[in-house]
Parts: C-alpha cells; sequence; structure tokens
C-alpha cells in the first residue's frame, strides 16, 4: 500500500517559529530531508522541499532495489522562507496540492508519513483523503503529536514510569527557577535549561558554576557563580526560556562529558518493536550517528531499553503510532538517564533502515554503522566515482563500504551525509579517516 | 497513616490566573473547600481558607465515626485576594508554614493530598518532607497535573483509546478554529469552544448559528449567522480562547439539552478502582450531583465505564496516583460521549465518600443522593435543629436524610451545600422539595 512521504524536517510546532532558523542552519535542513528518501517503498509519493538529483535517487532506488520509476516526487513552490523548508505556505498552495492529488491518486496511496506529525500534515491528510487509513491519524488530529514532543511532559510521564532522569524540575515559575539553580550553583552543579519545545539541543542553554563545560545538546554555557549574576541572567533569558507559549520551562542537573545515547522504536497498531540504538556524535549539538551504541556493553543497558519499551506501551496505549526515540545520557559512572523522547520520525530512522535493507542479516552484531553529516561533497557523479575508484563505496557482496544518504548537489556544499558500515569499530575508524581524506568535513 | 489535605479548590494553574474570579465566586469556592472535610480521616491536618463553625466539625466527625479532637484546622493568614482561596501567598507565608510544620510533626503526618496537586503544593509537601511518601509525588513534581489536565491533551488521549469523543479539533491556529466553526455553522450546528485550562465550565463558550441554546458546561452563547460576524468574534474573544498561556484552542460539536455524566475513579500504586459515578444538575454550570447517574439503566453506560476503566489504566502507567473523574454528555439518542477528565480531588468525592462511610451496603443501588449546592442556611444550630425538627436529618437505622455537607456559617449566605439520601428518585424529589421550603435556595 503505497505512502505518501512528507519530509517536513523542521516545523513551527517543533520549534515555535521557522522564521528563527539562520538561513545556514535551513539548507542544512533541506539537506537532511532527503533522509526520508531512504523510507520509500516501491510506489511511494515523496514531498520534498528540493528538487533531488535524478542520479542520487536512481542511486537510492537501486540499493533498496525498487524501480526509481515507481516513485514520484512532488515539490511545492518556493515559499515565504525560502525554498529549504516545508513550510506552511509551501505545503498549503493551491496548485501544489493539486499536482499532489493527482499523484496521490495515480499511485493508489492510502497513508500519510509526515517527518512531523503537526496541524499542517493533519489538514493536508485531510485535504487527500489519507486520514482514514493512517495508523495513529486520531490522535495526530487532536494534536497529540504536541503532547509527545513535550519535554516538560516527558519528566512527568518518565519518573511516573521510575525510570531514571536527570535530577531537575518543571516549572513556569521563574522565582522557582532560580532557586532550583541557585542552589544547584551552590553545589557547583551545571544546569541544562530545555525550552519545552525545540529539537536538537537548539532551544537548551547551560548554566554552569564552574568554567570549561562544554555546552553537548546545548547551545552555549552561561558561568554564573552569583546570585544577582543568576537574577539578572534571567531577567534577560526567562522569556526565552519560556518560548512563545511562556509555557513550562525544564530545568536538569547537567553532567558534563556524557554520551548520549537513543533508542528508536516503532509502535504499530500491533505493538512496540525495538528498531536499534545507536550514540549521537556531538559536536556540540547532534552531528551524526555511532550504531550500535557502544555503550550497549554496560550493565545498565538492558535496563535502558526495557524502558524505552516500557515509555513505547504507553504511548501505543495513549494511541501514538509511528517512530519515536528516547533519549539518553551515559555518565561518567555508567548510570543511564533519560532525558527526552521525540514522537516523530527520528533521525536515526534512515540508518537503521540502510542496516536492515542494504547490510541485512544480524547488522547490528556483525556491522559498526557510522553516520556522518556536513560532508562537503562534490556533484554526484564525481562523488560516486571516487568513492568506486577508492573501493570505499558500498559493497553488498562484503557488506561493508560508504553509502552516501544526502547528497545536496553541491548546492551550497558542506551539507552531504554518508553512512560508513564497517565490521568493527576500528575498521569504521579507519573508513572514515578515508572518507575524510577524499572529502573533507564542513560545517565544523 | 495521617494525611494533611489542603484544601485548594482553584489554583492558578486550574484556572490561569485566580485574580481573575469574582469576588462571589470566590465565596462560593470557600464554602466548597469545607467538602475536603469529609474525606479526613483520623489524625489528619487540615489546610483550610476558612475557619470552620466548631459545631460543623463536629458534627461531621460524629457522622463519620471518628474524635473531631483528632484533626488539626490550620488556616493561613488572609492574602493578596482575601480570605476565600488557599492563593499562593498564603500557603507560602512564612508564620503559617511553621505552624503546619508544628502540626504535621504532631500528627506524625506522612502524605499530602492537595484538592488540585499544583506546583505550590508539590513546594509544599518537599518544605514539610511529605514528598517521599506522598504516591504519585514524582508525576506532581515534574507537573504532570497540568498535563493531565489539558483539555487538549485530553482529546488525543481519548481519540488515542478508540473512546467516543464530540466531534471536534484541537488547534492553536485561529484561521483553522474560523474554517471549523464556520463549517459547523453552515451546518446549524452549535460549538462549544474550550479554553485548554480551566474548570467547571468557566472557560467555555458556545457559538451557535440557531437561537435559543441553553449554555449547558458554558458561560455563554453567541448568535452567530455569517462569516463577517465569525471572523468579528474571533478578533474580539480569540485571545481569551487561547488563554494567558497563547496555547490549544478545544472546538467540539455541541448537543444541546445532553445531561453531563461523570465516573470517579481512584488510581492507587495497586491500579484503578471504580468509586462510583453520577450526573451533573446543570444551572447552567456544575450545581449539584444525582448519584448514581439516571443514565446507568442505558446500554451505553457499561461501555462508558469501561473507558473510563481503560484511561485511568494508562493514567496509571504514565504514574498519576490519586482521584480522577472523565466527563461525559449524554446525546438525545442516547451516545455517550466523553469530553473531559479531571486529574485531582473532584467535586463528588465527598458525596461518594457520605455514600460508603454514612450510608453504606451497596448504597448506589440502594439509594439515591442529591447533591444540592448553593443552599441558604440559617447559622449551623438553627439548620440542625430544623432539619431535626422536621425529621429530614440523615438517620444512619433508616440510611435517608438530609447531610450538611457545607455550611458557610452565615458568612454571605447562600452558600450552604447538602446531600440528601432517599430511596428512590420519587423519594428524593419529594425530600428536596422538602428541603427547599424549609431554607429556600440562592445564588440562582
Amino acid at each position: 500500500m503505497p505512502k505518501l512521504i512528507v519530509s517536513n524536517q523542521r516545523t513551527d510546532e517543533m520549534i515555535g517559529d521557522l522564521g528563527s532558523l539562520t538561513p545556514e542552519y535551513r539548507r542544512y535542513v533541506a539537506g537532511q530531508a532527503q533522509r526520508m528518501v531512504w523510507l520509500a517503498e516501491a510506489g511511494d509519493v515523496l514531498v520534498l522541499p528540493v528538487q533531488l538529483d535524478e542520479q542520487f535517487l536512481s542511486y537510492v532506488a537501486a540499493l533498496k532495489g525498487i524501480d526509481r520509476g515507481s516513485w514520484a516526487v512532488v515539490v511545492p513552490p518556493v515559499g515565504s522562507l525560502g525554498e529549504d523548508v516545508l513550510s506552511r505556505d509551501r505545503l498549503e498552495d493551491p496548485e501544489f496540492v493539486t499536482r499532489l492529488k493527482a499523484a496521490v491518486r495515480d499511485h493508489e496511496v492510502r497513508t500519510i508519513l509526515p517527518f512531523h506529525f503537526d496541524r499542517v500534515s493533519v489538514r493536508l491528510a485531510r485535504t487527500l483523503g489519507l486520514d482514514r487509513h493512517t495508523p495513529g491519524f486520531p490522535f495526530a488530529a487532536q494534536s497529540g503529536t504536541a503532547l509527545l514532543n513535550s519535554k516538560a511532559a516527558f519528566r512527568a510521564l518518565a519518573v511516573g514510569h521510575g525510570i531514571p532522569v536527570p535530577f531537575g524540575t518543571v516549572t513556569d515559575d521563574r522565582q522557582e527557577a532560580e532557586e532550583f539553580l541557585w542552589e544547584a550553583i551552590g553545589a557547583g552543579q551545571p544546569v541544562i535549561v530545555k525550552q519545552d519545545f525545540h529539537v536538537g539541543g537548539i532551544g537548551n542553554e547551560i548554566i554552569s558554576p564552574v568554567p570549561g563545560i562544554r555546552p553537548i545538546g546545548a547551545t552555549g554555557t552561561e558561568l554564573i557563580t552569583d546570585r544577582a549574576a543568576l537574577a539578572a541572567h534571567l531577567d534577560r533569558r526567562w522569556a526565552h526560556y519560556a518560548g512563545p507559549h511562556r509555557g513550562r520551562v525544564v530545568l536538569e542537573h547537567y553532567t558534563p562529558e556524557s554520551p548520549a545515547i537513543y533508542s528508536e522504536l516503532l509502535v504499530t497498531d500491533e505493538g512496540v518493536r525495538l528498531v536499534g540504538h545507536g550514540e549521537m556524535r556531538m559536536k556540540p549539538v547532534i552531528n551524526g550517528l555511532i550504531v550500535p551504541a557502544p555503550s550497549v556493553r554496560l550493565p545498565a543497558f538492558a535496563g535502558f531499553l526495557d524502558d524505552s519499551r516500557q515509555l513505547s506501551e504507553t504511548l501505543h496505549r495513549m494511541g501514538y503510532r509511528g517512530s519515536l526515540s528516547v533519549d539518553a545520557i551515559v555518565t561518567p559512572d555508567d548510570t543511564i538517564l533519560v532525558n527526552e523522547i521525540n514522537g516523530r520520525v527520528v533521525g536515526s530512522a534512515h540508518i537503521h533502515r540502510i542496516g536492515e535493507e542494504l547490510v541485512g542479516g544480524d547488522y547490528t552484531r556483525e556491522r559498526v554503522l557510522i553516520e556522518k553529516r556536513r560532508v562537503a561533497f562534490p556533484d554526484f557523479r564525481t562523488t560516486l566515482d571516487k568513492l568506486t575508484a577508492t573501493s570505499l563505496a558500498f559493497d553488498p557482496a562484503r557488506r561493508t563500504g560508504v553509502v552516501v544518504t544526502v547528497h545536496d548537489n553541491g548546492r551550497t556544499g558542506g551539507f552531504g551525509g554518508c553512512c560508513l558500515i564497517a565490521e568493527d569499530d576500528a575498521a569504521a575508524r579507519v573508513l572514515e579517516e578515508e572518507v575524510d581524506a577524499l572529502f573533507g568535513t564542513a560545517g565544523e
């Protein structure tokens, strides 16, 4: 049953206002939108922000064993924020909707898979008649997605399940926040302050009484040691933390140098399936993944996976259907603390799909996968030629090599992505060095 | 194990801003705060907005078979909003907290039972050292209560469970709301517009294309038949609907003349227990209850109770502990549509407690209970004398008669409440007429 993929990587609901993203970040997001091509099956219709290089589409289709001709790619006209994000005006453009309706009809599409099931996607699904067969549509249609992606709601849900989370609180009260922060500062403890709704660490800041804290999963660190400076900082920043909806703010003890890990799960009508897990490469916000998570060897890891399942079972009961990630940190004493869930197609989805479809077998035990982002590829033909000439291109027989996951066709440079598949950690490191030597990296 | 009862009937979190309540409504709320005395067990400490008549406290204790002397009642000093609501400044007054600490210590209190587990209650619990033993404290401490009382979150949760709800939507988009309303108006269909967070129908309004709609569960009806008037109305009212947090707005088809019913459940560590059910007497917002719900005879009622359990099981998984109500309407074609949950001590709690403790037996099958509010009692002694002289006072042997549930001691007049217990509907109607003849009613 063909589906409609809408690669709305960022939405107003996810971050408050798409217009607040820098043009450079929007270009990065446009590249990341290509990841959803890896989720396409035969006959699917894809809505992407930017038209893709035909060679890239054929490359993906061939690796997946699908006829490229079975896909329709529909790109809406440029919108008020340009061509990089699928902003509301683009997805609701009448001419585009007419074209999309035709494609949906021709391909006998029955369901919709947006990256993020926001209200624009809900309306689009209704307009296209895809509401009836899309699993979880009722939940999404009543704005359930917003509920799921609330960091405040997450903390209540997690502690309600008895799941270990970083010490912290959720409050809309500036005074309470100041007292929480002041107590932490007195104890020499950095705190991460999170907006309720935001992704990729963009809405997060660290407040620390000690210098030298590298902000992993946050945009910066504020050094504060006295009460007056704290009050002045909150005078300046509280409105920002509370966000456009003047909502609740999450405050959590921040443990420096703690790798960020995730589990990805799929919730269907039938139940919950663990898709995989990995570690995020942070510098300082997410920039690629390692699959499987190296911390899988820790005693606490089985508990983390069980907690992930328990949370997902509850989301299943609540009516959510689709992908989700459970995010956590591994503290220096090897404790795993869960700190977020994301109820949407997550950034790891295409990597696990590549693992399942291209690598196959028990890929998480037999292989190490590294996702690299912000790679400066030349044009697609040259990229592939270089990979082939150096024997680095993915080889289905050996089940190792480099898969180009995102190719921005030199549009801006530096926003390509790839998945390195190797037999073990050491081989993966070597492969990454070879790729870096071949293409360099950008955006660092 | 004695508990601390905090009768915070209305909180800023419940309604946005306590200061927005009229002084008259705050006086009503002060009376309603007395209902929690019925939930007190031996040794409990009670925090009430206003000091109660000793005779009333002894009356309640005697009917419950408890020594009045085992209770401590602590009233904080008058606050910025006067003496009728337990506003934050009152509950955080240092002198009061010192007194309360002493009472909590003397009574060996281990847990807290606020009417509404808001952030002020969370802080108070921590200050008093009651956080550790209070069931569900972790969930409440992370602002889980706010999540539970979101009408928007409710709709996602309910449809996610496949529970019948009124046709409707949840949106923060004025344009989407206008289109939803316009479509309904075109179909001759009234719509109820609800603020995300509010109680007792206070935040709700009805927009109707047909005249003569009695606003049950809402404060008023706006007659709108053309698009320009709709747009103008939303220009005026949208900011109000979105509320102080500019949040999501709930829009639902409104079916006139549909009785409002509820089920009350208790979520403990062990699981979920159905406490009872009833119908709300609306004129136009809630003014008392009938227990059991007359609609218990309908074929759909068993499904309603099952849905209530299913929702509560999910809240149990989510980490909520305590009372909750599942609210619904019974449409003229005898369909039951669930339209709200309230995760707090609910207004029916004391009535069911009176049923269990004073009436006993299988009281929901053997008796009809009517809660009356806004009764104009004279002073307490005279009230009791009149009830005794007319043989209307509750008789534990016959298990019928009138229990005075709320007595405002003539402070303002008209905000008393009582529970009428009779053998059947007909007897209950007669009893109500007798009580009306004796005391009259006020506030209508």
